[in-house]
């Protein structure tokens, strides 16, 4: 058996997530099938992480194991299979105990904000659309209150099993403002992020953003360890897992 | 009564085109039902011309007679009422002999083309996705072809009527290569298009790029005057309206 790794882009709108549940189709399982089809034989893929319904990829990245196999005719056939919304990227052979999840050394995510007052038809399934006014300066005050090692047990909601990470610590190396047409996008850099980590986050900093919480509040939330206190959830549609990095 | 000029955005995707048409819900049709809506009564819309099904438009003008409104606010109730691949990006008074199809001084139309190997799924829609390599020298040669003076008739399909048009000469003022994420777009400035005229020049330049056709037999199919002897027309979803010049 060998080791293969696969980058995978997908756009989240018509999907219930990267994991497998009762209750949709997911992106995990719809590569599964196709690589059952492909290579005649049950495969389990291991994700470097989950993303939730209609959170979109353009760098996701998976493990499986199987017999040899020949890396550029599989991933002809797997995305002649796969809807056109997935596609595989690339697909290597990976070193033996190459772990989609635990070998990642960190993630970055991007979140789009659209800020004019009419939407862009075509950014309507990839953007979060404010409409009021925001002060760039206050959200820059807010984000660098997010950088460096942090408890971010307030910005984590708990994983649908119920069980709350076990390590609520993580460590954010950057979170960049970056202007683009018709609004701004948020790149967030850390060794790991809790479960729905950047959406809590985003909520947050665009309540700091329109003016309805001080940029001056944010370590006092860090220290509340009460989901509670932060803003309501950014929308998915917004969110793309930009990268993960070995 | 005022004249109305309204700037429209829509992606194409889901709908039959810009025009009412028995078989298909138009983009022209869902803006005179929210209109009667709005403003209580009948109103015709006027675009500056057709779209097809599944092509886009970022900058897609129309015209409309009404007593006088207030533009801010029917815009706002219009986008309101719109699905969201329909935008209305601005609505203000005209001169009262503005006529959006006649009016106008020419169009810009952008055609994007896809050319990496595996296809970007948030580009699916809004692409049309060459595998084979293609050659940019072939491409910028076949390209200057097209610029200038010269009759059409072999680049233009009938409209649905089964009237050509009455004078298919047409001055192609630019068309420009532009290199963009994962392929580029072909950008065509002219004082008018006939009918499909972008899509089968496209389709005709694509068959220059991947080698099925030199671009010196260019001239040669103006010559004709015959649809028959051009390329099979570029599917629609490449394509975007992207100004009318007034």
């Amino acid at each position: 058996m060998a080791a293969y790794k696969i980058l995978i882009a997908y756009d989240g709108t018509h999907y219930h997530g990267w994991q497998i549940q009762p209750n949709g189709i997911s992106i995990q399982q719809l590569i599964e099938e196709k690589l059952k089809i492909v290579l005649r034989q049950e495969i389990k893929i291991t994700g470097s992480g989950r993303t939730d319904a209609g959170v979109h990829a353009v760098g996701q990245v998976a493990h499986f194991h199987s017999d040899s196999l020949h890396a550029h005719k599989v991933l002809g056939s797997l995305n002649g299979l796969l809807p056109h919304d997935i596609r595989i990227l690339s697909l290597e052979e990976a070193p033996s105990d190459f772990h989609a999840q635990y070998s990642a050394l960190g993630k970055i995510y991007r979140y789009h904000l659209f800020l004019n007052q009419v939407m862009n038809p075509f950014k309507r399934l990839y953007t979060w659309h404010i409409r009021t006014p925001i002060c760039h300066k206050n959200l820059q005050k807010g984000a660098e209150h997010f950088l460096g090692e942090h408890d971010f047990t307030t910005f984590a909601n708990e994983a649908h099993s119920g069980v709350a990470a076990h390590d609520p610590v993580r460590v954010m190396k950057r979170v960049d403002i970056i202007q683009e047409e018709g609004g701004i996008f948020l790149e967030f850099e850390a060794d790991g992020f809790l479960y729905k980590m950047v959406r809590n986050i985003v909520g947050t900093l665009v309540d700091v953003a329109i003016g309805k919480r001080d940029p001056s509040t944010i370590p006092l939330l860090f220290e509340k360890k009460d989901r509670r206190e932060a803003g309501t959830a950014a929308p998915p549609q917004g969110l793309f897992l930009f990268k993960v990095l070995y």
